[in-house]
């Protein structure tokens, strides 16, 4: 029997025993989590009910586990691995994976599957489908308190700010300051921008984005509407980038009201309710202004993984500061999600390490 | 006193005569003109009030121009030059030019410059910012009555076209057969697109596009909504790209249900009215589908021009289908603009040849 | 016992039976070969050793194939099903292929697997590895004698031009004609290129580009070196890109010398002996001129088969020409192999329909 | 009459007056200096002839000047401004500038006229083509002695950088630590580089790339071949990018040897002397690779000067520790130039502070 944090059924969770997970096939791993976090995806599944009903399905796609069985065709992992475990697990021979786009491998975000269409890592033990495309080895001289960021929160950061193509020099605007806006933040400095211009309305964030990740300007959006600020601190120029990672329909919208003409709004933002984004018919210049809008869920995989690993093993890239909340033990899992749930003022990421 | 065609406030448009349009500057040309088209923009602009007031500006911004004047720093061109004339005509050395945005060069689409911020082309003699960088040769063995073209239709087309990516093989849907939405049908095939799914609801249009430009499949959309004929057609995979070239403002948001994750949505469709654009939230994966949204007016300028020329006169690019009435003498510059407004069904586009 | 065509060691070749292929794996498929094609590559390996010495390895990569045996983790496939092989089978879940270069999965070129690193399709069964990524399915109204000249040809021409990243109007040479420049030539003109300059020695070739695949202008390099040609008919601009497939040591370095600067040179032929490439450093503007050097293997898989496959079915692009030489039986693939080795000059492409 | 240090003719320079130097047109400046910094490219042009003869030109294109006379069709600059003076000053409305290749308007490497096609800035004024589009104005904070490294040294090493394409996480090659690869080198770390690998074999410059711009790993090319020891320590995987700002002609192709599959070369070296550049076949794997190379001169103008002037602005570039020499009075150029030519251990780039 598995024992594991579940989600029983839209609004309610906890812990349950189950006999099975999906078995070990050939290129397959199964791993026993060591440490854990949290994410607000697991708050939209279980509280919002975002991807639909699901019954007795353990929670958690965010894992730093030891390999306790691989498949036989598996050749770059062992049992006794510590591993990073990517929170998408594509299917990377899929046609939509050779076309670039592994998140929707086999099907629309189906790349996303653990806590998803099959159990998570909240778990005595869970099921990574192909182990040599999806899992991670973590470098010398980082911590596995570092190395769990890797799966989600650098990935997802990552990804916006790779989206939004941004280029040395540019000035970037960062919406949101959560853990993946942090990233954002983290991972526009680190292409290059030049001005950041945070937007949130708690404090304390938009110091560690100004302390560690190279912030330059906090827009606090409870005063005024954060386009009109921005607008106004570049003489309405706008900025040449927008990351969006936080707020509502009408955010990408508000974004290309502050954005140069030629510039990009990038979204990994979930947009869980309500019919119909906005984009303002004049913010976008009538369809003529070259404003461009994306939006995706991060990449996973192997290769990213080990590629931003090694920003953690050269220090370029300090996670540290927003893992604020460190808890011990497995039956701790809980406690994280409702810290999750409770969000203080002081929260950005909880994790929990597990000793087995 | 220079004759011409003008808008005389918002709807109102008639004959009248100017003392002086802008002079010639030193990298300037001054030219009279050969053959001019009318536009939708034209109506939008003198019936819809579309840019703002106007005040007796001539209007027209397609034409092949003969060269009468040309200031003293102009090297490439000289005076009875037979020219196109690009319908937009950026500042070059503008900032947003040299960051790649050329129509937006000092102000938001600011490198649309003929009847828009100036007198445009429907008069007796016409001016043009920059000569060397916006006026064009003409190659041998293209007619003039097909050089028109060029101007705004093909450059439009191919913004589109060339915004949204297409890679050999790619499945596209184009929405909107006027002259357009044909010259991205053919901006489509001539980038290698495989199925071409036309989208109107006048047959004689689509039969163009299918005889000339690549097109595999007619869409009416008065039958049934366009994104669900298409997502039957392809078997609920959807298109790898959609061209925008008409439609209200759901349109966008529509073609977002029927766009592969990892597509590209590209629109040069003008919004006359309204507030918003409205982008479905599931239809866009909750902000997850890496479905990308683009828009933008045409890039103009010499470079470009030559360069679609190239492919009239190498045969690869016919434009005579998609001109389907052909007026001549200048007086009749009255007509053709009334010819669009009228929109009957066996129109593409009006030119107006002119004799000196 | 399986018989097929082998090569015996560098410079020999025969008719072997075996015992054993490589066992079908649970994503992999085992194929007998419906329709085969000699490619030239077959010849360096056999008569060059250009990839070492190998035995009793049979040989080709180009087939058309019937599964008769699937994995049972395949998905797609299933027995009866005719296919197209991709001629480069890569591993998917691998770094490189994850960072986009699946032709160097696990290894430099280790994506290419048949009659390299296993044995080879001229067999009466072959082994295809990860079949749901490497295998095709051939469309409606795609003969299977069209369909044989994706693996490889079709493939590897369109991976020289998106290479190249040509857009519509650019001007582009193609250097060498035999059925990979001839595909090169008709990728360029699906690209949108306008003045295809071909270059061969053989006016058999060049009347095929001529006729069917968007070439312009026929430059016979036995009058005069190709880049003197070029630069005179173009005064001395030069294009915009060259496609190389075909030449020696210093072709690539020639075509820098007719390439405006900011062009590209893209190549896939293979240099099977001597030291060095030689790029003239004034032809390459002392190392300031923006030409950028590309070359690589083409990009295999079932993405981009099914994909060039529709522009088949769409009749966009004919295949035909380049298929001079029908053989039918088993038998003849000894002599399909041996017309590649005389080079007839009615010759651009071999294949054999075998009958079971 | 003007005076100036000026190369005489190929092997001699010294100091001259002239009567006149380019006049002043309706979209030019004329600038005196405030401060100037001598090039390497100023050795070749007038010890090498590397651009060929020239009488009695003014040398120097590196400069922040005072603007002493504007035409009269400037917009953005006025009598009295201090300002970086882009060491490339392109025409900005040529076909070449709109295709996105501005260094080579109307010409090839056209774009550089100071100390090339015009005189330079090494004298008492000089003349500016193009004002609003090759000056830059200079933000708030920044010292004009550091302003200066804007102009040549911070472009150039962005330009190398960013032809390479780097993504967050990429290793990286510097060679060569001169000014512009200590700002190829800082310019990677700005883009999100890992593991950096320096080459040089003055060690005082390894230490300004490890504790200024984010070096990790010094390869002292005296002790053994670059490439051998990056594939040594990276276990032959090699680098994705390198970055080449010294070397001579063998060093592309020895770049190639420590690249991985799917790497870019990146060139902005000039290379001064010999036939050919080398690209050794198998490093280059027999053109299978996709290794690519590239090369070119920086991209000049406004916009970037102003973009990478915000971060200096921002702090987040400091080019004040390559500023090793600082002179002081209009007759110290000559001495700086000296200094360039001595090459002592402790130099990176000298600059010359004028009093008027």
């Amino acid at each position: 029997m598995i024992k594991g944090f579940a989600m029983l059924r839209i609004g309610a969770v906890g812990w349950i025993e189950k006999d099975a997970i999906t078995p070990c096939g050939p290129l397959d791993a199964i791993c026993r989590p060591l440490i854990v976090a949290a994410c607000t995806s697991d708050l939209h599944t279980c509280y919002e009910g975002a991807i639909g009903e699901r019954h007795n399905m353990f929670l958690g796609h965010e894992a730093i586990g030891e390999v306790i069985e691989v498949g036989n065709l598996v050749k770059d992992f062992k049992v006794g691995d510590k591993v990073v475990v990517s929170s998408a697990t594509p299917d990377w021979n899929a046609i939509e994976s050779q076309r670039g786009f592994s998140s929707h491998s086999n099907g629309r975000l189906a790349g996303w599957k653990l806590a998803n269409t099959k159990d998570g890592v909240f778990a005595e033990r869970f099921h990574v489908n192909d182990a040599d495309g999806n899992l991670a080895h973590i470098p010398k001289g980082v911590a596995l308190t570092e190395a769990i960021m890797l799966c989600d929160m650098v990935a997802t950061g990552m990804h916006c700010a790779e989206s939004a193509e941004i280029t040395p020099g540019d000035t970037v605007a960062v919406i949101g300051l959560g853990p993946v806006g942090l990233m954002a933040c983290a991972a526009a400095n680190l292409m290059g921008a030049s001005e950041i211009f945070v937007v949130d309305r708690i404090d304390f964030r938009a110091d560690i984005a100004k302390k560690h990740y190279g912030a330059t300007h906090y827009i606090n959006f409870s005063e005024a509407p954060f386009e009109k600020q921005i607008m106004e601190i570049t003489n309405n120029r706008g900025v040449d980038r927008v990351l969006v990672a936080g707020g509502g329909l009408s955010t990408i919208g508000e974004a290309c009201e502050c954005l140069v003409n030629g510039g990009i709004v990038s979204n990994v933002n979930y947009y869980g309710y309500g019919e119909h984004l906005t984009i303002p018919r004049i913010g976008w210049d009538v369809g003529m202004g070259h404003k461009t809008i994306k939006g995706g869920m991060m990449t996973g995989g192997r290769y990213r993984m080990e590629k931003y690993a090694r920003l953690l093993a050269t220090k370029k890239l300090d996670v540290n500061p927003i893992v604020t909340h460190k808890l011990e033990g497995f039956d701790k899992i809980e406690e994280a999600l409702a810290i999750m749930k409770d969000k203080p003022k002081n929260l950005i990421k909880p994790i929990v390490s597990i000793q087995w």
